[in-house]
């Protein structure tokens, strides 16, 4: 993703954590202090998201063109939305003023409520899986990057149209050294009821290793 | 643009124009009773644009991929502009409220100060040529496009990295009748002072032939 561009330097997301001992757990990190340099608060444009969408579309028809297997257009997505995702987590770390998360619930919820919000304008309802802590489901009600797709094109039934989110979601966990696996469980847009993200952490969190000294 | 994907029928571009009698001007039909179906305002979601900005460099980058011209990557965003311009300007009207626009004057001010703002967050400045009365200059002080690109990758100094922008603004103006040549004449990211879209309008406004009747 963006193999000819390069990212300024004061930009990289990799700045947030690259001082980080590898033995802290990085949900500490979720402060306020440690995301906004000089505590001055970035500037936060808002746009209207149509360009975005219709944007992303031509993404993916491109990807279609070049990409015969609907596998492969869903893994350059999915590679596409990382590449992005640990880019974006520093200013959105910065830009949301999240608080320290103590749990794997607590980020799902800040996902959907913070991010999905901030970058999408929606906000998914989450579903925990009841038989393992570790599992959430972002549900979308609605899903505005597809608003302009009625149904996927022929022969395209295995395509993953959203599947950059992932990526992005993956990415940007990545960045504060969470391993997570996010895949598309379903998709409205493939005749599903609702279009549903399941994001499944392959570490675990210790609560009491991590909980913050008083 | 988009092959794959049907656009929904009441969202089409097209719908705006397709009564028209040919001869109609189409400034006389930039109105708000025309372009809000039912009256009723179209929801707007504002997002933060970092997610946009780098999907856009992701795009970017793949054309660059599948494109070994600077020409043919530059040709290719300005048609891929055009099929969002087209589908975009519908909802633009809908949403931005404009009033009937007299002179391209009017339209470049409404493109740069209500456009502009709205999808990019910016508001670029107008600039006119005064030896032509249809040619006219945006200048980008900030442009967020390229926020994430410190310059042109190496062997890529031909590339309009924006040049999506000028088919958008291209296949919006088309959309209402009205044929433009847009082009960057100028870009920070080539090393130019200031980035400048020049806009030319085509086909000449009779004012006094669509004057409004009273």
């Amino acid at each position: 993703m963006l193999r000819y561009v390069r990212v300024k330097e004061d930009r990289k997301a990799s700045n947030l954590v690259g001082k980080r001992k590898e033995t802290d757990h990085p949900i500490l990190h979720w402060s306020s202090t440690m995301s906004r340099p000089g505590n001055r608060r970035p500037e936060y444009h808002k746009i209207n998201r149509d360009l975005f969408v219709l944007t992303y579309g031509a993404l993916v028809a491109q990807l279609c063109k070049d990409y015969e297997k609907d596998e492969d257009v869903n893994n350059y997505l999915d590679k596409m939305g990382y590449g992005i995702g640990i880019r974006l987590v520093e200013d959105f770390l910065a830009r949301s003023y999240v608080k320290k998360c103590h749990s794997y619930s607590e980020i799902a919820d800040l996902i959907a409520q913070v991010a999905f919000k901030m970058y999408l304008g929606i906000t998914p309802s989450v579903t925990r899986n009841e038989s393992s802590r570790n599992e959430f489901s972002l549900i979308l009600d609605k899903n505005p990057l597809v608003e302009f797709v009625e149904e996927l094109p022929a022969g395209r039934s295995s395509l993953c149209y959203c599947n950059l989110l992932c990526g992005v979601i993956r990415g940007a966990l990545e960045m504060i050294h969470l391993t997570a696996d996010v895949k598309f469980l379903q998709d409205r847009l493939k005749g599903d009821k609702v279009t549903e993200i399941r994001i499944t952490f392959l570490k675990k969190l210790e609560d009491k290793k991590y909980r913050r000294k008083k």
